[in-house]
């Protein structure tokens, strides 16, 4: 397992960041930011545009899409340019998410067809992306204007730009890269609420040189988002915008694709990970481990009805160990089909303490105690009270470690097992989303 | 359908609950308090315990318990217990739920034979019923202390001291009747959170004198529980002690079942609205409506994963009228199954204002004020600015109004509906959740 970091202050973690940020050969990137008036609200707003282009079109690259039945029109023609021989830019906004928009289809086409005049590529070889705001239209126009700068400012030196401006919600950048021989893969994600992915939200740009076939790339990507972006969740809203995708430059030997795949879980899991970290209002990241389960989807179903109990999640805002909460979560997963799962068995555990084996709870008052330390441990922060009565603020704009809640539920049944990430809910992200638009 | 109620002031709603709660005819109600010192927690603590008693047991009668696969001591005696000749009492207390405590269907049995035998019944005639925190241990020896006072006050007047005694976080009794020719039916409920049907949460006891046989109210009041307690979500938390139990004494003549099964279900609907206008920290209640879906399982799926997600229910809690997270949550359910659900006929509309039809929104600033209006006018208070800086107390014990924020999603493509019941998510529901036991 990777080392977890501790970091004191926003200077360390963008000095880490900047460390390692670096593009693989291969890619450039470059970013704008432009002013428009949305028709649909009262004030001017802000958005970014961000283009990630390769210095040769690629036949290697690889996306997974939401499974939400609206998807947003990005998701539509990416879907479709999934079967095109190659890909040579990747045009991605914030603030608006083009979803449900009329006119939302020819609004993405356009700009795909201008990026790629100014990339000497033709627009079928352009994936657009969009997150942020559902129901409002593009403001195109603006957006025509603000590309060439975005043209004029690629750079082959650092991810972390891209990585900054495809940012909605969330408090900070997050970026991830690993090796596999003289290849580098880097990742890049944005996604702080409406997170569930199963793939408005969640958009994950994972960028390498390693020569890896198109087929190739696509079947490890598939496998490495299991582990990963499908199993955390935030607030378990499917997203309409979400979208995972790998792009292989081929600069530089790949003699192992094994050790590729390792390689490119590992940055998709400590980047889902991050992703959760960075959650709106998230105090704590809860990982929940199921192990002796009789199959994958069962062990995963139950670690995510955990993550998602908005009792058990309210719990660990406050440092609570409330237990009572927990059990009720699994009862409820397993009280779901038709048959109930058998539950003689099973074994609950937080950090190293059981809590529940044979039937009933082993509390104790010593056992409250840790488990009250084991909470706090993992906190990154609590709630301050807002200068104006009501709306709180997150008082950090780093991770301040990389701790989490370690819930372990050994059902004793079988042999699968999965591990999920979730988070606690707090004041802060009621306030991030009882008045996120204004 | 009923008249919606506007209350002025707790009093104002005493009063009605005191017109609303006289007993139907063959019942008595008596209650307790004491105080006890968990072993599980710092410190003593108070509980009530309830009887409500027939004048002679009844062969009809009718319970529906909990799906979760962990259920309570007392869920588990009750199951069994409906395969019993005559039931003579219901034995209640809230704060300790009596879930995988040790010794816990012991316990549970210990005091059916105590009530059993101050009331000349066989212990097999009581029926437990446990609410409050799970896995602490119910103090018997002061409960049977205690009992006594319980049957010394049983009294035949009015079910208001009852609502009263069983709640546990419920701002304020929730109590529900009808008539049928010359029978009564009496509802009373308790329920606040944990809801999709902790604290051992939902609670429902329906009282009639009229003389229905075992088989029809069994019948009636499985069907009763659909459009209710079945249609209902406060935080998708299935409680680990949820019961729906009908007594009829059998006192009044009942000619016409149908008028007497209207009734019934006429009082579960009104008492499950009840349970989540009074759901923990609850600012709005929901109401959406899902018509011209294929079968009645899709339109009420869809309106609970309407009411469940927590980026609606934030938006709402901010009057703000997101309609973005709205199709998201449409298209989140749409896409879950094998084969997406086709939407291409879809139609969403709050209030009267439609907002999205022909695969597009329909959304203009006048729309968006209106919307907003929409929402203020169902709002039941909005969060005062706590005293300490973060815990916030709603500022009413008693619902101002009966409004509701009316969603309809028509998918257009059969001809099943289904009406579901949910909420806003706001800082009271933290601070109530986030800190529950201390």
């Amino acid at each position: 397992m990777r080392q977890r970091l501790e970091l004191r202050s926003q200077e360390e973690h963008l000095d880490w960041l900047r460390a390692e940020g670096a593009l693989p050969a291969g890619f450039r990137a470059g970013t704008t930011e432009l002013e428009f008036s949305p028709k649909e609200a009262p004030r001017p707003s802000k958005m970014r545009v961000t283009l990630i282009a390769l210095d040769r079109p690629t036949s290697s690259f690889a996306a997974l899409y939401t499974r939400n039945a609206v998807p947003g029109h990005p998701v539509l023609i990416g879907r479709e340019r999934l079967h095109e021989p190659s890909i040579g830019a990747l045009l991605i906004n914030n603030k608006i998410s083009n979803v449900g928009a009329a006119g939302g289809r020819q609004d993405a086409e356009r700009l795909c067809a201008a990026a790629a005049e100014a990339l000497a590529l033709e627009p079928r070889q352009v994936l657009p992306f969009s997150t942020g705001v559902i129901g409002w239209k593009l403001p195109v126009d603006g957006m025509l204007q603000a590309l060439p700068q975005a043209v004029r400012g690629l750079q082959s030196d650092s991810a972390l730009p891209a990585a900054r401006a495809i940012m909605t919600t969330d408090l900070y950048p997050k970026l991830r890269r690993a090796r596999v021989g003289d290849a580098t893969i880097v990742g890049i994600a944005k996604g702080a609420g409406m997170i569930e992915p199963n793939l408005a939200t969640l958009l994950v740009f994972v960028l390498t040189d390693a020569d890896v076939p198109r087929d190739a790339l696509r079947a490890a990507l598939a496998r490495a988002a299991q582990p990963s972006f499908n199993s955390i969740s935030i607030d378990s809203d499917t997203s309409t915008s979400d979208a995972l995708v790998a792009l292989a430059s081929g600069r530089r030997a790949c003699p192992d694709l094994g050790a590729f795949e390792q390689a490119l879980t590992e940055v998709c899991v400590a980047l889902a990970e991050d992703v959760v970290r960075n959650g709106e209002g998230v105090h704590h990241v809860l990982r929940v481990r199921v192990t002796r389960a009789a199959d994958e989807t069962t062990a995963r179903g139950l670690g995510k009805t955990i993550v998602n109990s908005p009792l058990v999640q309210c719990a660990v805002a406050g440092n609570d160990p409330n237990v009572g909460r927990l059990l009720c979560a699994i009862g409820k997963f397993a009280g779901q089909g038709a048959e109930p799962l058998p539950l003689d068995a099973l074994r609950v555990a937080i950090d190293e303490h059981t809590i529940f084996e044979n039937g009933a709870f082993t509390l104790s008052p010593d056992k409250e105690r840790a488990l009250v330390d084991a909470l706090s441990r993992a906190e990154m922060y609590s709630s301050q009270a807002p200068k104006d009565g009501v709306h709180f603020v997150p008082p950090i704009t780093y991770p301040p470690h990389e701790r989490t809640v370690d819930i372990h539920v050994d059902l004793g049944r079988g042999s699968a097992e999965a591990t999920v990430f979730g988070c606690d809910r707090t004041h802060e992200y009621i306030t991030e989303n009882a008045d996120y638009r204004s």
